[in-house]
């Protein structure tokens, strides 16, 4: 199965062609300060560097977040448009799973990536390997990290991603004595092709129907919410009203 | 420190630019067919999407071997034409450095990267994690792999390499009793931006000294060598009499 991956869920912007579990060409760069304009050119970059035409590919696997808002709509929009108009499959996985998939440990270590959401807020999940496949142990969620750290507590965690040195002075007090490491820097670069590899086991899904799983609403939307809290009972998902 | 990491020491073409220990851009392909075609491209592109131009990096990192003849001489020469012209740093690293560099195991695991060298013989070499830092303890080798097999047997192993498939079967046998694994497929990818943190803390070489480190002579020399043995003793190294 011929697969183009796509993650632009954070600042980083990496996409990948595969076939199968083979990586064919991979283009990752973490300065991309505009992923609408960068995304599309390192996309046909790889399908010119590998010999492929778009149309024969068999799959777009497109990292669904959380994430940044922007950014979960520019590679969301972009992976629907190219499934929809090539009339290929989509799947969506878990941005921090990719993050997760680039960490080797043994079956006792919970994989923490994490994303900084602002006011002392995260995303994060837990992720263990178990027989050479990665598990969900604990879902993807928007939490605060002080939170997060209670939750873990008593695990063997390895925390993942660029954003987790923000958290140093705050990690070494709540978990103080509990064992704990960092992965090291490289892991902090999300690859497309762990995306890819991630997406090849999963169902497809409804083109029309998917949306970015943002795992929170905008603070826009929750000061509306607040002030508004009969609507806001009728409301349902935000993005899908548009 | 801005570097330009090059590695086309075996089929897979990855060039990466670095800012100290972060990646800012990195180009990684497979299906390469000639490296001599595609990687000016390749660095121009990453170039491109880092905003940078090539006299703003301060040194280039090359894989300098082993692998394949032609990919070191293009990879090299690319490396070295580069240096000389643009008057940076040119630092080598081991091509087999690069592939343990992207596993991360326990301080007691030997990393073994392996690339077929044909008739039953590999390049290898044996890594260790010590303290956050990669360390050769067995130094990379042109060696049959029963013999390697022989070498490392009674330590925790993990092969690494695309190469280790083909050695499958004598794996089993060689090895049989033993504590051994493969690294998992994405960690036989050589990636440039391994490449490049290895090359951060080495000492610059000089540019016009600076050759592949091939580890064996071609099978022409070898032939040469057997007909004309005097000749041999005054031979020296190849690749420094063009």
């Amino acid at each position: 199965m011929k697969i183009l991956a796509i993650d632009t869920s954070n600042r980083p912007l990496s996409v990948a062609l595969l076939e199968d579990q083979t990586l064919l060409a991979e283009n990752t760069t973490t300065v991309s300060k505009n992923h609408s304009v960068t995304l599309m050119p390192a996309i046909e970059e790889i399908f010119k560097q590998s010999q492929l035409k778009p149309e024969e590919i068999d799959r777009v696997v497109v990292a669904q977040g959380p994430g940044s808002y922007t950014g979960l709509r520019i590679g969301v929009t972009t992976a629907k448009t190219l499934a929809y108009s090539l009339n290929k499959e989509l799947v969506g996985v878990s941005s921090l799973a990719v993050l997760a998939k680039g960490v080797q440990a043994d079956a006792k270590t919970l994989l923490v990536p994490v994303f900084d959401a602002r006011r002392d807020n995260v995303f994060a999940g837990g992720y263990m390997w178990d027989d050479g496949q990665l598990k969900n142990v604990l879902p993807d969620q928007h939490i605060s990290f002080s939170k997060l750290c209670k939750q873990i507590m008593g695990k063997e965690v390895c925390f993942i991603g660029a954003d987790v040195a923000k958290f140093a002075n705050q990690l070494k007090e709540l978990m103080a004595g509990q064992d704990y490491r960092i992965a090291p820097a490289e892991s902090a670069v999300p690859r497309a092709f762990n995306l890819g590899t991630l997406g090849l086991l999963k169902e497809a899904e409804n083109v029309n129907d998917f949306v970015p799983r943002y795992l929170r609403i905008t603070q826009a939307e929750s000061q509306w919410l607040k002030r508004n809290p009969q609507e806001g009972k009728k409301h349902g998902p935000y993005v899908k009203k548009y």
